[in-house]
């Protein structure tokens, strides 16, 4: 194991211990603290970040998109600080207290998971943003941003840990992993004597390798591969609405849908204007045999595409022949993110949300509402795809655990 | 992989949908026909088990006493699926429900994790027990039990299939693996597409060889490591107390404390008291340096000691300056499972409360009441040592994830 990572490993417990104890005023101050620090010291962070952009010219502009900073996004990153000081503290509740058969107080306190380790890609704004959410529910953040935004991540981590040092807190509450090898990476994500969850925040590449390869617990995020189901008792309009919505508003995202399944008692009269909707936004269609019949001209579907996640204006369209298929077909081949049913039909409503096993089942609304900010969780993590600790967008109180205290007054068992 | 045990998977997936959406009523009738089905096969039970038991002739006494069925014990299993009939069904709540901004309605319900793996050395009452917290919880359960017991395990779950045959209902939601290998136990662990979770219950070896290899995520339960630490302003008598009873009322299980610390303090005039009081109920003692001299003739703790789980009637002591030593030593040595303060000091209790990072931290009350039963909790299936997903005892709400069901009337993201 490496010194260097055990030292932040070490440095990260100690400084975990002392966070989890801080009452919600003084990590709300020091959030504040951090948000002005940003803002006063964007000079030196756009510098920085400059740098990275110069040895980044050779990369796609997407990339570079993602890796640039300047004041305007410096300011949206100290008012997420600011936002999330005023979110409620996750570890100030109690979630229940009872007494016991032999007259124990339990209490189940909501308290901190510890040290949290975040793998990221080469967007600088992750940095800021695990930092407040990770500090404000009084864990320890161990950050390992992508190598192209070393400069920048260097810079904002200096700048943040100044902030809680000033105010006389552990600075070491937010610390930087500096060497972005992949070896390095590697032990990270073995440390499961100093790290107790890993996020791995980015594409589905590097969250793959991380889940395939890391000892420490992980959870997952971000696979979507979601589903518009149309049904036989949907109105047509709404069915056009929201499966333009969920598939072109934001393409690139976890919460966009890539497939369309369509009854096939309304496949005839709907998907040509379903169609004509998708590709008149630019979105290419394939279609299994009986939708290329409907629509002529269209692509057509290999087994693949069921479970490909394109984020991208592609849609693959699928005819089903009864509620009990797309269910099937859905729960065969979804990451288990978002789904929605579009229908007037009560029953058939329940029945999809009941037996489609995602985090989040839809009636009559878009996949793009998954997301912490429109479920009112005001700030997220990431969206997990798993079942266990967390499913479906993660605020603040899914980067906690719980602990019972027990006070008795002598009590033994018999 | 396995062809046997891939149907194994796809039978308990298949059933486990079926199941997650039983209502309680047809649940709990049906294990209340388990229950009955078990006192009405006794014999054919019985038989298996001798021939386990004819098997295992050159076993320990301990090993058999606990492969061992009688009617009594049949009896005590058809009671234990009988309470869980009884208990709530977690998968019948919905947690929370509100409306977002958008007017999108949002239901947090409960719902069964899917299928869940048991992993367990020769206790054939575990095949029961977990089938119904399984079962109650919607779950569909793989078993996989200790070689010795296996005509016991087959017959049991013969009788509990049969019985869910009779009703109607999917008697693949309960299954064992037949092939009791070492080669097929790993190739479970890694069925990720078909195991939703894996819970080991058993020995720390067991424990352990599971939690290292398992690709599929594992609850790690049992390890109890547990301190009692007498603190300056404790009662003697109250500690003396609590230390036996947490010591010797059953010291082979993971809430029976393993280390006493006590505060310099109080070390000279309380340890001989404590350490008569545990000699007298035959525990063997293990000091440091400072114990050895307050009671003269016990025999040296070794560095290992502190980080053993004696799971007998041993106890290692030592003298600490002061509650921070002892928090320190704690949180270092423990596995997290439950610590108890003796005190009669408010801010120290609290203090200790808080800053232990262990699942359960006691002030005044025995460590052997970590526990589901004790807890009210009606029933358990371990107790975990994580901090995700689950921490502490483990009832049916832990064998359940939740999913959001948003229901809108057209709503689209802007």
């Amino acid at each position: 194991m490496d010194a260097k990572l055990i030292t932040i490993g070490q440095q990260a417990k100690a400084a975990a211990d002392q966070v989890a104890l801080l009452d919600t005023t003084t990590k709300n101050k020091a959030l504040l603290a951090m948000a002005t620090a940003l803002e006063e010291k964007q000079k030196q962070i756009i510098a920085a970040n400059k740098e990275d952009l110069a040895a980044a010219v050779d990369m796609p502009k997407k990339f570079t998109d993602r890796l640039m900073i300047n004041a305007q996004r410096i300011t949206d990153m100290a008012n997420g600080l600011r936002n999330v000081a005023r979110l409620a503290d996750p570890t100030a509740k109690i979630d229940k207290g009872w007494i016991t058969a032999d007259g124990l107080q339990i209490l189940q306190r909501r308290v901190p998971l510890g040290v949290i380790g975040i793998i990221f890609e080469a967007r600088p704004n992750v940095t800021v943003d695990a930092t407040g959410l990770t500090f404000k529910s009084g864990n320890a953040v161990i950050l390992r941003g992508g190598k192209e935004a070393i400069r920048t991540n260097t810079s904002l981590v200096n700048v943040l840990r100044e902030a809680l040092k000033a105010k006389h807190l552990p600075e070491n509450a937010v610390q930087l992993v500096e060497d972005t090898s992949h070896e390095q990476a590697q032990k990270m994500m073995n440390m499961t004597d100093y790290i107790d969850v890993l996020i791995p925040r980015g594409g589905r590449g590097l969250i793959q390798r991380v889940v395939k390869t890391a000892t420490v617990p992980v959870i997952e995020t971000g696979a979507g591969n979601c589903h518009v189901y149309v049904d036989k008792d949907a109105s047509l309009e709404m069915a056009t609405n929201i499966t333009v919505n969920a598939k072109v508003q934001r393409p690139s995202v976890c919460n966009a849908a890539e497939k369309l399944l369509v009854h096939r008692d309304v496949a005839a009269k709907y998907l040509p204007t379903l169609a004509k909707a998708l590709t008149d936004h630019g979105v290419q269609l394939r279609g299994d045999e009986v939708a290329q019949e409907i629509v002529p001209g269209m692509q057509a579907a290999t087994e693949k595409d069921w479970d490909t996640e394109y984020n991208d204006l592609i849609m693959a369209v699928k005819v089903v022949d009864s509620l009990d298929d797309a269910v099937s077909h859905i729960n065969k081949h979804s990451t288990h993110h978002s789904e929605v049913i579009i229908t007037d039909s009560l029953s058939r409503g329940q029945d999809f949300q009941r037996r489609i096993n995602s985090a989040c089942v839809y009636v009559n609304a878009s996949t793009r509402f998954t997301d912490g900010g429109m479920f009112g969780f005001g700030a997220e993590i990431g969206i997990s795809t798993q079942k266990l600790h967390a499913r479906g967008p993660m605020g603040l109180d899914q980067l906690t655990t719980i602990k019972y205290e027990i006070t008795g007054n002598g009590q033994v068992r018999h």
